[in-house]
């Protein structure tokens, strides 16, 4: 089975409504400024989505609502990552049914996991859907670190086609290529590691970055895609500040912020999340205005 | 306020029956083994008790079920813990209202807290109840990694009164002694860790060791707790490769093999979590052996 | 062959003259005090005494120094360790020469070792000399880590009968005393432990300490030994904010600005080490204070 | 003052005679070998070259052998560190009357050196030459690790031109970029990041891979260059099992026997080091015969 992405996979914010609901209004329309950018697909009900926080109900509203949204336009990547097998294979299942190109599992931990155990999770949600299935790898935030060894054995299970890499270190990437061969479909998930990413063989990035700047995104991309590594640099040491800065301070929050900033409200953020503090939003302001995407005051 | 709890603290597993249900009646005989072997204290819906793979009314059957049948024999302490700040709330006031004597939380993360997240997250359980409050530290289980500093900060909190450190590292004890002063009611965690914590002023250990040698837990805490430092030393290197060993390959993994060697059938794990391998289980009934506690066969 | 330290294990500093010279007069009257207030063992040419910034010709002077002014009065341990396995022979010969009890040795590394290449540095030293031989471990300042196995089979050679463990991290005597049982000669090097290594089994505490707080450091070895663990964790976190301290900030730096404290002048330390920065030498102050070692003003 | 290094710095080995000397003539050939094929500067007295490991003597006369022999043709960067300070201004100063082209310091540690005693150590080096000397970061060797913020610092002292980044982490240079500017003069130290490095700006790769493979180093350095990141890839995904295989298993252990295999005899290794242990070997010669360097036997 094939891999369907490629390029700039956007991952939306779940907005919310000031009395706590998920903003479905806003929601369409971040879907429809990334679309108008150039961004190269969309993946709802990510890390920066809040997923985990998110009752099954909304989770699932999201989902439709994106991929709706989205009409086709470019590829969908719907988040049904569950602490359960059980909960997970409910949710893939809802995301083939309402239309998506393809879901992105992160394996959760409370307790860590063997191997054997992450590798049946995945043939659960495998024998359960038909659309293909990325393995989301990310110790920070889903607290099980899947080396390349173990993700080239979930490359083997028949739908298991993507891998998305974010623990940052490159290393990886290339232990990947080595094991699975050039043709390995892996991700960017480290929006700092963008350009070494994108240079070892990456075929794309997954980023919250397009809420704020995704020419800048889209740019990088095709400079290397065409291997102009001058203007690749260039680009990247330019976005560089704002990427570091949003992996930092956690995506939810400085995505909220700077969307903020920029005019546009998006509710409280879910407890126990909290707005980014005061001073940070005043670094991050200094660096939307040297990325010039502030309004004229 | 007070903190209710003295001694060995124990976690009992959360059984399923066949059908993947809760097993009620093999927990209440779990409880009193428990009690009739001397345990000082009773902790449902601990880690040992898979808190974040039950649903809320899994969680609330379990926490009834064990409150309801220790009946003020010995104090309860119930883990009430969620991902958001709303959960872990309502499972607080559960927990009151059936009568445990203080509930437990441990910060979970998806996205990493800062300290004023964690300080909030725990004042709005803090006003929503009036029992004790225990703070759990297990950054290998939760994902945050409270530093002595912000457990300091936590017991600050009106009835915040007790801290689970169990990261295994006695320095972290000493400091919190030294934050706190010698009265502060901190408890140990780590199995392995059991004599030094207590020599360095630990009120109690929380364990699930307790299903299988309930009667060498307690008397190193009574060596302990006498000053016969000869006896305890000999007690725990003992006892050592059993707790070595069921953290090492995960609590309710180790204790439900320990169950099945010693002839109670506990039933499946819940998925992705699954059966200890057949080789560890091979050097775990070594290990019982040893101790002695396997049935004739 | 047996393992002839027990106790407090002190470890002079090597002082300077103002004109960088060694001070042997000063470390004649160090050797003096630390005899007089009780310790029971005494270990030159440790970390503390800045072994490796010293020529050969300073290293043989201050062993000579030590050995002969203890005088036999308490056994000696001298550190001979160096980056070649030459050198390192070289100076164990001279150790014995001079009539140290016992060697030292910490495997240094530049290129980090095997198993295998540590185990031929130890068998050299240890064919070569027909005194005990203690193993050193102190990934902090010798950059190798020996793990508990490692340790063990370093004390299967010869004349290697005794091991001194610094990293602070108590699981490692535990996995020492499973792996070589009960019997095993291993010491306690990481001060601020010394409360639990002594509580699992360590035969004593190599330290630093006794240059300011001997009879502290003798205490809480006597309350540990006679079994009085309220009076050992009383002496205990006494002590502990000056242990804490000279390991935060370097035994060298904090050892000499202590003395100075005291009325003692030990002369510069040798670049690129520095003298302990003002701001700490406050904050040491005051735990000289809270001590009762300051002289009058 | 400049910084006069670009492209592939050669590390040499310091080969010994089977008595254990310094063998100058194998050295000589070595150095013509790696400048026929076209490395761009060459770096005696390296981590490759056992820089610790040599008497004083034997630096000198390997630094002075290396320079006179380059005669130069490229840049010569004499590595010139020792533990304390000074020793390192004494080998500084021979290595500019000898003729180096700069001097390279790793600041090594016993004791871990806080900031301003690595910023006075460098000081001192800089007061007594006036050739450019480069910092060399590699904590895996040296025991100190020198935060980019650290070493924007050191650049700052006057002929400190350039720096050499062991870490393997690329994150490290795009943070000194933006500490220092786009002009900064730094050199990649790991092997495996040298793709990842040179898009990052680094202005060359620091390896002791040109005894075995020089034209390929040299190939991936030019395709860069060029902009031609296709063949970029592929020349490095080529090399990459070579690179890593030597950084895993010790440059000095790993070269040695590489050179063995293409049929030159190198001596033995200083003591506690040892040669590549035989089912290492066999992995290495299964990497140079895919890389086809290998004699016809």
């Amino acid at each position: 089975m094939s891999a369907p992405l490629r390029g700039i996979v956007a991952y939306p914010i779940t907005p919310f409504t000031d009395s706590g609901r998920v903003d479905e209004r806003l929601l369409t329309r971040i879907v429809d400024d990334m679309l108008a950018a150039g961004v190269h697909a969309l993946a709802p009900l990510g890390s920066t989505g809040v997923l985990p926080y998110l009752t099954d109900d909304e989770r699932e509203a999201v989902a439709e609502t994106v991929v709706k949204r989205a009409a086709g336009r470019v590829p969908t990547l719907v988040g049904v990552s569950s602490l359960t097998t059980e909960r997970t294979v409910h949710h893939a299942r809802h995301a083939e049914q309402v239309g998506a190109s393809a879901v992105m599992v992160i394996p959760l931990s409370y307790w860590k996991l063997t191997d054997d155990e992450i590798v049946g999770h995945f043939e659960a949600v495998a024998r359960a859907i038909s659309i293909p299935i990325a393995v989301y790898n990310n110790p920070a935030t889903g607290g099980l670190d899947l080396g390349p060894e173990t993700l080239a054995r979930l490359l083997q299970i028949d739908n298991v086609t993507m891998v998305k890499e974010s623990t940052g270190d490159v290393h990886r990437m290339h232990r990947l290529v080595q094991l699975c061969g050039e043709q390995v479909a892996f991700y960017n998930g480290s929006n700092p590691l963008a350009l070494a990413a994108l240079v070892a063989g990456a075929r794309g990035w997954c980023t919250a970055a397009p809420h704020v700047i995704p020419r800048l995104n889209v740019e990088l991309w095709e400079a290397v895609a065409r291997g102009d590594l001058e203007a690749a640099r260039r680009s990247f040491y330019r976005q560089l500040p704002f990427l570091q800065f949003i992996v930092a301070h956690g995506l939810p929050r400085t995505i909220a912020a700077a969307l903020e900033l920029m005019g546009t409200r998006v509710g409280p953020l879910r407890a126990p999340l909290r707005p980014l503090e005061p001073g940070r939003v005043e670094v991050l302001r200094q660096i939307l205005l040297e990325l010039q995407v502030l309004p004229e005051r």
